[in-house]
């Protein structure tokens, strides 16, 4: 590199999201079957009878994941699922991936036998079929570059562009819970560090660390929706914490948003663990990340519909732009949702 | 990682095919639309009116580039091309790419913005959207993870599998130029480590280094071959040196392979820098790699065809497999051609 004394910017300066805004803000679109590039979770690419959907994600050790606490397996397994959470997102189902793998001289093999133990397992569980990739030596430490390619009818494809004012807004599942077994995790690695004697306390912690270590995507959501012939008007996965998503969508769909802390879904294990490590629950929820459960919005009319499907919680509505994305607490005032996310390129 | 002891079998001993075979050996393909998995330059995937190609490769600082003589721009710029040559050479149409980037702190704004200007010109040159991707961090250095997306009609495609015996062996452009270019880099680079008052001497040379730093995909000869009206029997891109590639045509296809040493492309500047190196131009054309042409295979009533095209080089015939892959030097003697390529995991 060489630098000819000029001014450097810090990446840092802009975070991930703004770096990828400036890179891609002159980018042209040339062929019509692409209906959507850059700007959701996924691309979209139409075939005549269906649309493919393609979305990428690059791993990086020591970013993304620290191989002191993550076995092997459950890292393929992962680096699948989150993925797929990104093609269901759209509203489509996943199909074909390719993993991509750079590995330093410390793995052999068996490590990449582990690896490929959980990329199969993923495999197997949603019905994808492993169609490609690319294995390769690096410098130091593991990536893992997996592209996925799913399908749906063009006017089954959900974005993050389309919310509706007075759409109810729904997320699945419960939140918070990857976030505090990655505290844990970490937690018990500075102890292990110090006191290497210690074994680690990870019992009765099972699902905290099931939701960092192992997740799901929501592929039984998918479903659901569609036996209940409901059609998201927006949707996006939480992958960076509610309130970062939650921005996604207001920002392209151009609304405000209105949700409520009493309604945010929080599993009783997080709780537990916030409280050991006296964080408040709700920062959790809210800034998390890697929750891989979604968030999208419904017409109102639909609303009955979910009613029985405990897995999927109303906590809120759109509205009009100039009300911007707040949270009304259980005490009653509204304040405005802080588009924090999960950003490890951000100074903090 | 927590080794339990077990004995650990280095990635070496088996070396890159050697680990891509043995993990992917037991890949169950379960979407009838799953045409070509792992196994050729891309997948395919059937969607009814057209296919869809995809590949992808992952580029990682100090295994597959070197940014003391790389500029970050070219860098770009060839990492968009090695993935198109492998769509052209299913005899598809590159349309889309997504692009994963992991950057260190080393590395600033304006750093990326030149690695996107090679990308992007890259994409106008070729006619491909830029449809998505990732932006990450990483502990140290860099790597670039696309997916290159092509269409072509089923009846279109050409595969590694199915040349036939009497076929013509095609190559396009001219061999071993990359690798004399790497050759040239690499000396230069370690006079400038030793004596780093001497500037590199690199004048004269643009041929081979353009080679090496910013080679071109054979769009081209895709395009010629559709207005001949020749579908090839067999394609492969010529990523790892012409008897790597020869050598997976002939496994895939089993079949033998005769070719011609003295029909085999070399450009003169790169038998000049050969002779300057003390090293035989030919053992660049065989084993150099990174030349990006393309080698196929053609029904010998296509021969006349071809003939007036001075990109393309027939350089011997397809024979039974019992015959091997052999070279008949321009001494008339058979030598078996050797799979040795370009492959950084294998022990030497």
């Amino acid at each position: 590199m060489s630098e000819k004394k000029q001014k450097l910017t810090e990446i840092s300066e802009l975070g991930e999201f703004g770096l990828i805004k400036h890179i891609t803000k002159d980018i042209k679109i040339n062929h019509k079957n692409t209906i959507k590039g850059v700007g959701d979770d996924a691309a979209v690419i139409d075939y005549g009878d269906v649309c493919s959907v393609v979305t990428t994600d690059l791993l990086v050790e020591g970013i993304h994941f620290n191989l002191i606490y993550t076995p092997l397996k459950h890292l393929g397994y992962k680096a699948v699922v989150v993925n797929l959470s990104d093609v269901y997102a759209m509203n489509a189902i996943p199909k074909q991936i390719t993993v991509s793998i750079a590995l330093s001289k410390k793995f052999a093999i068996e490590h990449v036998e582990q690896i490929y133990e959980g990329i199969k397992l993923a495999c197997d569980k949603y019905n994808v079929d492993l169609v490609g990739g690319d294995t390769t030596s690096s410098l130091t430490g593991l990536a893992i570059s997996i592209t996925a390619i799913g399908e749906a009818k063009k006017e089954n494809i959900a974005y993050r562009s389309t919310a509706n004012k007075n759409d109810v807004v729904c997320v699945t599942g419960d939140l918070g819970a990857a976030y505090m077994g990655l505290q844990l995790l970490e937690r018990e690695k500075e102890i292990f560090k110090t006191n290497p004697g210690i074994n680690p306390s990870l019992e009765g912690y099972d699902y905290i660390l099931q939701r960092q270590l192992k997740p799901e995507a929501r592929k039984d959501v998918i479903e659901i929706l569609k036996e209940l012939n409901i059609k998201p008007t927006s949707m996006i996965d939480i992958s960076d914490g509610l309130s970062s998503e939650i921005f996604h969508i207001c920002d392209k769909s151009d609304v405000g948003c209105k949700i409520f802390q009493d309604k945010i879904p929080v599993d009783q294990n997080t709780e537990k663990m916030a409280e050991e490590f006296n964080i408040d629950p709700l920062t959790a929820a809210l800034n998390g990340g890697e929750d891989y459960e979604l968030l999208f919005t419904i017409d109102i009319k639909d609303l009955e519909k979910i009613k029985d499907h405990a897995m999927i919680h109303p906590i809120g509505h759109v509205t009009g732009k100039e009300h911007g994305a707040v949270m009304i607490t259980n005490g009653g005032q509204s304040v405005a949702l802080q588009a924090q996310g999960w950003n490890q390129m951000k100074k903090e």
